[in-house]
């Protein structure tokens, strides 16, 4: 590294103030920001961290399809490009509007969205930043959402219903509620808090993948007469762990996109600061649920595990800005511990989500937006309850009527003999891994 | 999201005008960008997206190992490490200076490329970046169309004849016919228009594998005397999905580094556009492709709906500025569909393309590169056909030449007895996937 | 690519000189960058190359994944997503005050980190970066060193041992080690030079991994009493090359990032000749190795390619700014040599390096390190090897007591039948792959 000692030299001034004192230079112009430039950094906020969440996309395919049995695997990652194509062309054609084009205080409007031209330099105030980026930073969240559809219904949803159900979610679901809060309605006007979506992302996938589950019901086998739970193991683990990895990387967009801005020392410096705080409590969710579950089974379960990053970060993700970095290891430790604790018991339910997203997603981002007040003095907890109740309640209801009324058209479950094959014959035709040899678990 | 209320408001103004005529402050000096500014934005999105673009050739290499059988997998992983390393070696000692560095119309010169000195900041004029990380930008291009041959030809070809192959191709291939264009040469003074490569990059490697795919032949058992085609499926196609997210998210700095700046308002305004259209024509690419193979098969192939991302990418890239968002949907739809048309032709004709490369690069390229015109005033039909017919036609027959002369030299092709147990064992001594047993398929 | 004229001309005026004294347009003075904009630049610098070294943990988990057997992968996926939770925890705890936050030549400090504020944009002197954003760069570096232990010690490790080890490496060994020359120590003071890590991340990984090695011993089955060397082949070699293309693109984010500052021009184009150097040191390390290969044993093993990559990245990585491109190819050729050269070595030694650490991070590391005098005139022999062997015996001598010490307390090595059925079931309880049946090769 170039030049150490000045750098060592400089980052004792920074951290431990010492040099602080001895900045003698008197500011020049020059120390002032144009808007331009701020214009600039803004946007390149939006695309850089935009790809970064885009790349979310993978990660959420590469975890289901290594949860997944071999038969149903192909399927898995064909719901999963699909369901990203069909998020970015319904976002285009009405999601964005209906979320950030409204008047209305419960949902925007119906229009094609389409950018704005390019301000004049002159009339910039700062804190601008490109329409079209801001665009796709928020179509590849909507994307997410529908990926944590996609891993709880896995394995015996009809391909088209699922689809169908992806069209509704990306149109009207989700930018119906995020309109409430994000696009400026009734939420946001009573002080609901939600940085990067805990709630308004991450327990909307949730919910919507639990009314699923309950209208598709369990896969066959999992669920015994007498209430034995089946193991019904993914083939493939190191994808799985490939696709945290590609999440974590993710959410770096994620939640340091949602600054919304870097256009100046503030936002750049919180933009790290975010980081920070994501970083560590997905190491904190890690942590945590690695502990608790050698401590409950003396073994240490790597799907839950890497559910337990995932619990630590969807937990920060309501307000990765404002904690501490030791707050961030505790929220997010807790997100780890919730998941190890709620996995169980959703099977006692006998709601089968085949890769842990409800309570990653929907119980995690709870409890996320629930503590957003412990460090944000902006917020308080009668609108951060309102909140998750409102989201919720809208959210449950209205997947429940789309899936009852997807299944009273064409049925959202593939027939019995289907589901014994895998769907990954009897409707792609082809094999994810024809060459493996059938397994002794295999069923 | 910190500070709700006023990003609503200011989305408001930003897309639906109603606040723009409220921006009442005066353009202080500070809304000047400075040009050591811009070149620093400039170089940035050079290294940025070149990260991306070189990325892409994980992308290949999984999409490759996922879509060969097991016996030849850890050969096809050795040929795209080995490529990625030739290509930056030989453009760096002879490539760059062939595309770039010439006086005449048809190719550039014979020289060692050497970086540029860092410009003084009183010298700069707007528009510079450093020469380094254009280079960067650069090489990951022309790996990128090796990539694509490797493809093709996979399964049968001698990887000391590839490795040779791409060579040639990296030297003086792609760089002369690059030189016509980029370059500076004769098809950019006739008025040839080809944004970021679907021609110049994509339809050159498409056209250099089918002259590969020629002299080599096709595998053995692929086509039956009777005319009868024989699928030989990919051994691991999570792999493959995994790769096409790689490729998409590649994309991303494909496309939006080809603005070659971003050091103004305008540019980076571009690049988000850029980034736009090239996810929607992907999209339209996956949708278009899986509902059209679900209407002719009754069944959705996964590889059909990843060679249609693939083909709505190569196919919006001669021109992903200025269409738009519905016009880059369809163009991608259009080549998507191109892909699952012409998979099977290229069977009738008994060209055996492991990947479906030629489809996707060249036949998508080439219509990308046709429809330029649509929405690109500065482009029209006559110069695009001859630069796409030039291209193809030096490129076919150059290559044509050089997989001959390989041929004869050394032979492109291992014995049928390699063949039938793999290249793995024989020429790579490892399997790539020892344990996974003898699957019902495996040939 | 827009305006393809202008741009040639452009880039014949850069690298031609031709036109440069053309330039005639007089410097105003907004030519000069803003100081609040170089803070940007430095911090976003540190992020945008943090989250690429993030990655590179994604990468070491793919790469060892794919080269431990079956039987113990799932073990190996829980030990790198555990280790980079405890490194951010640990550094956040201990490390970096450790590294960065003393007065003494020989170590930091013990206390907590905490960021400094924003500074005000008026006191800026030029060179400042967010400190937040400084130590998710450096955090993302020691987990990188945690991860090279991991693939050493594999497949018949404890993992709590594993666990504490790395407890004590994140926060003691490396920081401490590191303070004596990043953190302005003796080291540094000497003239040591080392600027992204050759001996300070990588070599530090490798001491640390061969004392682990040396402690727990080689796996069952490997080295016969007769002096002969069972293959113990990877499971998933696509996974390896997966792992190594993500470890090629985090390099970039590595030594980029290194730089430490990206707002000015000549530090933006000094990061694009990184990016170029490590590059093409990457392509000799594969092209030399696979040569070499190629000649010794008539075969291409990929995973000497793999490895030759890794080589010429670590060797490139204690000076990947000052030699030219030709001398970069150089320094990752010998360091793929290197590779080629010592894994047989190792394994006459009896030192069982499952995935080949040592080979690649502490043998090429200290090549790379001898060789900065050879570009960098401030750097010279002396000093080099001393920091070489200092580093060296620091790291090993306290690895090997750490090691030692939890072998006294809970043992460092699993039982024999455990290590016989494979960490996955009996300590982890989900097998990895469990539907792959049982190929011939599986011991």
């Amino acid at each position: 590294m170039k030049d150490m000692l000045s750098f060592a030299t400089l980052k004792r001034m920074l951290l431990l103030g010492s040099g602080a004192g001895a900045v003698a230079l008197v500011a020049t112009p020059a120390a002032a920001q144009s808007l331009e430039t701020q214009y600039i950094f803004n946007t390149l906020s939006f695309l850089m961290h935009g790809f970064l969440v885009m790349w979310m996309a993978a990660g959420f395919a590469m975890l289901e399809a290594g949860l997944v049995r071999s038969k149903n695997t192909t399927a898995q990652c064909l719901k999963n490009i699909v369901l990203y194509s069909i998020a970015g062309i319904m976002f285009y054609l009405v999601g964005y509007q209906m979320l950030y084009g409204g008047a209305s205080a419960y949902f925007g409007g119906f229009s094609i969205w389409g950018a704005g031209d390019v301000p004049d330099a002159a009339s910039l105030e700062g804190g601008e930043y490109s329409a079209g980026s801001d665009w796709f930073f928020q179509m590849v969240f909507v994307a997410a959402t529908a990926s944590i559809v996609s891993g709880a219904v896995a394995e015996r949803t009809k391909l088209w219903a699922f689809f169908l159900f992806v069209v509704i979610l990306t149109a009207l679901i989700y930018p119906i509620q995020g309109s409430w809060s994000w696009g400026g309605g009734w939420l946001s006007e009573m002080g609901f808090s939600d940085f990067a979506g805990s709630t308004i992302v991450h327990s909307v996938g949730g919910w919507a993948a639990l009314a699923g589950c309950l209208v598709i019901g369990a896969r066959k086998g999992k669920y015994g007469a007498d209430g034995k739970v089946t193991p019904l193991p993914g083939a493939n683990l190191p994808l799985s762990t490939l696709g945290v990895f590609i999440l974590w990387m993710g959410w770096f967009g994620f939640n340091g996109g949602s600054q919304l801005a870097m256009g100046t020392m503030q936002d750049v410096t919180d933009i790290g600061t975010i980081y920070i705080n994501t970083n560590l409590a997905a190491a904190g969710g890690v942590v945590a649920a690695t502990i608790l579950v050698t401590v409950l089974y003396k073994k240490i379960d790597l799907t839950l595990a890497l559910n337990g990053a995932l619990g630590g970060l969807v937990a920060i993700t309501a307000e990765p800005l404002a904690p501490s970095p030791l707050l961030a290891i505790f929220i997010g430790a807790v997100g780890g511990v919730i998941v190890v604790v709620t996995v169980p018991l959703l099977d006692k339910l006998k709601v089968d989500d085949v890769v842990g997203a409800i309570p990653v997603h929907l119980f995690a981002g709870i409890w996320g937006t629930l503590v957003v007040p412990l460090s944000n003095d902006g917020a308080s907890f009668g609108p951060q309850i309102v909140g998750i109740v409102a989201v919720g309640a809208f959210t449950f209801v209205f997947s429940l009527v789309v899936w009852l009324i997807i299944k009273a058209i064409m049925g959202v479950r593939i027939d019995e003999e289907t589901e014994m094959a895998g769907l990954d014959k009897s409707d792609c035709g082809l094999e994810a891994y024809p060459e493996f040899g059938t397994g002794s678990q295999r069923m």
